[in-house]
């Protein structure tokens, strides 16, 4: 489906690659004030976190080198990563993403350029070896960063300090991992996941303003879409264009919401047009997981059938259910259509007649009716609650001990927005000053994949070595703070 | 001292570097019949030692990979380098010499060409990661090998067959030692010694007739020389020629031999003419190494100061002043001198009056009068000893329990030269035999930089991790197998 449109999407998407802006950065400190000598490790520290390519100017002292320098460099996002090894590591993730690399030098001086892109603000540079007849000198060390940001179309933010250092963060998070595409994080899976990318255009469309970014990767991922025109959770650019084959129940409906977002805030409509169609599939491609008799969603035990968040456990029926209607409603929005609309207020009186407890006011999932935030957070933002019920379930489930709680940044937004939705904007401030502010207060200068308060070992791979610390996902509270909706006459 | 003629030597070295052959090799087995997954290792067999870059074709298979390949390369001269691994070493030699890489392909499929070039005839591939989504396929591996040897000079040896193992053995070690310089092992040091280069010159001699490689080194040498126009014993030539500041009693004075050999087999006298102040200068700063009062050379206890062999504890005294007689008897047939040829019969007269047993026919060396087989090796080729009593020394060093033995087949050359010169022909023919033939045996493909019949793991660095398996010294027996030395009429 949709093959014959693919070779102009294609071209759509190639005419909106952004132009990367670059700029050569240097250690803030960390730079050696002596030679180097084997076993001696030294931590460069360029003093905020960049994306790019690290060059040494090196040369040696004492006598002429008479065998390689081996060197080991890692690339470190956060300061944490400087001491993690690799050692026992049996993460289910592959530990090729540890920004790791150990190269020989067979003639100094040497102007030492390392091949490949990393995400960092340190970089832990370990002495493998020398020889005893020399030691190593770091003249010169920079980074060739780079970003399709463009920092002159970002006002500054007026408010209080902790606003400012918030939204400076994630500021920070969304140019990082904006380059040729919204990667979801630059150091790891540096690629286009389309949840991140409705997060992404969200604070992008207050901030650097770079529609083209948005419409170049709703077109690539009209291109990634497979056969039978489901969009995937994520898609590859290099060496071409490839859909990933994972995809998601929520992941795919979310190019509705996105396309909408992208076309409210452009007024693009000769896009939203072109891509509506196959939007609207998306929603046709759902239909197989209801059951027409009740209008419910399936209950899939699939791991990641249906993504919602990273928190291990959460039963994902309630929310996949009101991932739909909050999707189809943006649909309505786009295309008028009584049927859908019909259809969607079935599905929401189906949610509160099978799932919702109107004594406890809280929404259950699956089999086993597990309560979770996620679960209300989702009900609100499909509507199926609003105003005080949806008050009234939020503090239910802040009442349940046995709630399911969120663990990442991603999650989170949807909470704050459900307060928003709520009309409990001062709670949302208070969310995004708590959640996001701990990060900043931890030193983040990009905030991370996930990030649980109680527990910061907290990892969905295995091993928090792995774990991404410029994650795109979490760049929204730049979002919440410039867009007005945290203001009452929003 | 001879700086104003450094740029006019540089010149004639430059223009007479070699050309390097080069040659596509594949691997004869060890290609993956199936893709790779995580932890899988392989093991490429080129089928001979090689010298050269290594470049993989790659693809992936399943779905698109979605996280880095991570390998690790090591290349190997040796199978029992295969399982070597650098953890616990403590030798003093730098570790950086060991051949192992560590790198990450982002975008598959791949042309992977390492940069740096290898000794090598097995490469063992470790996959350090991928992702469970995908495997790696190695659809080609080819290695760009250089040599500035000519294979077509060399005529196939006559004789038997352990005779045509052994120089066909000598040859490849030849071969792959003759780069850009003749360099003492293409794993480590991969550089111009010069006590490497008389042997590599003599096995030039007979075998590739590459002249103008030994001038070229002769002549790099000689731009090496320090403000006192002291030779040193290796030079580098990256990034550019520079002498290494280590200095060898015997290296330095091997300068003499070397030329002579070179103009004996070239006649050519224009550059025995030009090189010849520098190298009799050798002698005039060998000079105050000596005691005039007995002609004796000191006893040094500095390690190094004069190399003969690695054999750890061997003094150096009785070796050192043989080595001088040799090489200032190499001067005498440069150029006539009969205060020259005085001195070198009193030094002979007093290693004879001082240091010589007559009644049990030994040398003996330093102040505790030690008693090695290197000693008398370089009495007999200085010419000390000659026919029956040199015979009467090698039978009485043989039949000394304590006599401290050899441990290079540098010195092992040596020993074999001295066989021949006192007329032990067969002796020096089963020494090849014995000593050089277990190398073959054991599936050398090259002469190794060391070898100890008696102990395998022996290495004068800490590990054998860091040996080289493919070293100049070592390339002799095609000499003595082609240069008629080892027939009677010789």
């Amino acid at each position: 489906m949709f093959e014959e449109k693919k070779a102009a999407w294609l071209e759509k998407a190639e005419s909106c690659r952004p132009a990367l802006h670059t700029e050569t950065v240097r250690p803030v400190s960390g730079m050696p004030q002596k030679a180097l000598r084997e076993n001696d490790s030294i931590v460069l520290d360029f003093g905020n976190h960049f994306v790019g390519k690290l060059t040494l100017r090196l040369r040696s002292k004492g006598s002429h080198p008479d065998a390689p320098a081996w060197l080991q460099f890692k690339f470190c996002e956060n300061s944490r990563e400087l001491n993690e090894t690799l050692e026992g590591y049996r993460g289910w993730i592959s530990r090729g993403w540890v920004q790791q690399e150990q190269v020989h030098v067979d003639v100094l001086p040497a102007m030492l350029s390392l091949p490949r892109r990393y995400a960092f603000r340190y970089v832990r540079i370990d002495v493998l070896a020398l020889s005893s007849k020399y030691s190593l000198v770091i003249e010169d060390a920079f980074a060739e960063t780079t970003t399709s940001a463009d920092d002159s179309r970002v006002e500054s933010l007026p408010g209080e300090e902790w606003e400012k250092a918030i939204d400076r963060t994630a500021l920070r998070t969304l140019r990082s991992c904006m380059q040729d595409v919204f990667e979801d994080g630059p150091k790891r899976d540096r690629r286009l996941w389309l949840g991140d990318l409705r997060l992404q255009a969200l604070a992008n469309s207050v901030t650097y303003r770079s529609f083209g970014l948005v419409k170049r990767c709703l077109y690539l991922f009209a291109c990634a879409a497979d056969s039978e025109g489901r969009i995937p959770a994520c898609l590859f650019t290099e060496p071409q264009v490839e859909g990933d084959d994972t995809y998601m129940f929520d992941y795919s409906l979310f190019f509705i919401p996105t396309l909408l977002q992208y076309a409210q805030a452009t007024g693009d409509r000769e896009t939203a047009e072109d891509l509506l169609p196959l939007a609207l599939h998306q929603l046709t491609l759902a239909e197989k997981q209801f059951d027409p008799a009740t209008q419910l969603i399936q209950d899939s035990d699939r791991m990641g059938w249906c993504f919602v968040d990273w928190k291990l456990g959460l039963n994902k029926q309630c929310c996949a259910q009101a991932i739909w209607i909050y999707c189809a409603q943006a649909a309505l929005r786009l295309r008028e259509d009584p049927a859908l609309a019909a259809l969607i207020e079935a599905r929401k009186a189906a949610m509160l007649a099978h799932w919702y407890d109107r004594e406890r006011h809280l929404f259950v999932s699956g089999r086993d009716r597990q309560i979770s935030h996620a679960s209300q957070i989702w009900a609100i933002l499909a509507g199926v609650v609003t105003g005080e019920e949806a008050c009234a379930c939020l503090d239910a489930a802040a009442a349940c001990p046995d709630a399911l709680g969120m663990v990442t940044p991603y999650m989170m937004h949807h909470y704050v927005e459900a307060l928003c939705l709520s009309g409990r904007r001062e709670a949302a401030r208070q969310v995004i000053r708590d959640y996001w502010g701990a990060m900043v207060r931890s030193g983040a200068d990009t905030f991370w994949e996930l990030f649980n308060p109680a527990d910061p070992n907290e990892s969905p791979y295995g091993s928090p070595i792995v774990n991404s610390y410029c994650h795109a996902w979490s760049c929204t509270p730049t979002w919440f703070l410039r867009s007005g909706v945290l203001e009452k006459n929003a």
